[in-house]
């Protein structure tokens, strides 16, 4: 099990991250793309990072965009394992042209 | 556009479905999955199935389970659309041994 | 298990086929897509259709294509599922415009 | 354009390898899985690191098994891209519990 971290420490972690932001204590985002292949084909992206971290986030797919939700059960708040998958995305955001 | 269905409609529509129900006037349901791959897989082919209906519904990937909400934005209820994915999200299920 | 169809047979059951051929005693298809993200949408609903089916073809996804090989392992030849399995990935071609 | 790689630095290179081999001058591997759904879940993983290195293999999908063809067509041989995919694919099989 990973700590939970301490507001403090999220603040400071929150300043690296462009597109994540905090959401009834959970780390949040939105990406919209132009249609709904490019939303379930990052879907599947984000699918297999969570695999990888096997950290499992709530991922929602709409018409054109996915939401993600980052927060970490066993520890009843956010973790180094939440910031480390919430990196991962958007590097994958940013790494593939998604126009 | 398709019409919005009235309520008798829905109640009648609604005995032939096994697994859906209504919540806040959206057809919704919550299948449970034994891990990961096999939820995301099954949220895969409900992506096919929506672009082939051309009907995009809000479907959430947890760890393990997949929740659908359907709803037609464009005639402001539940019409025929939602009950024809309804069906042939219910037969994915059905069809396939998820065990 | 499904028995082996006769040449006859097959040659009668291809006609209503527009995308399949027969090559090696496959039945095979190559369907070309705009770019890779839409390949490999197409490849995951290919793969639900085999799901649903209980029978599962070779998939190659190329850069900008997915190549598909239909034969019954068991029955050593086609059988009454490969032309099943093909047409209904027929129609899921047809069905979404893939522009 | 990356150069073409040498033979003796394709020797090398493939030294840190545990998966892959040369076959036919490409760079190829074969993982097997238990089942479907599992083969298919990988794939989608390889698409996404395909996307992300924007280097597409030839990835073929069978029942319980994937192959991996990775080859350069630009260098019409083996570059630094494909060594770099061959081990980001291999990480994935490692990272990953595929029982």
């Amino acid at each position: 099990m990973t700590d939970k971290l301490e507001q403090e420490e999220i603040d400071e972690r929150l300043e690296d991250l462009k597109i994540w932001s905090i959401q009834a204590d959970k780390l949040v985002t939105r990406i919209e793309f132009e249609d709904y292949r490019e939303a379930c084909f990052f879907a599947n992206t984000v699918f297999s990072l969570a695999e990888k971290e096997f950290h499992h986030p709530e991922v929602k797919v709409e018409y054109g965009a996915v939401e993600i939700d980052l927060w970490s059960h066993d520890a009843e708040g956010l973790t180094e394992k939440d910031f480390r998958l919430a990196e991962e995305i958007e590097d994958a955001v940013s790494d593939i042209d998604w126009e």
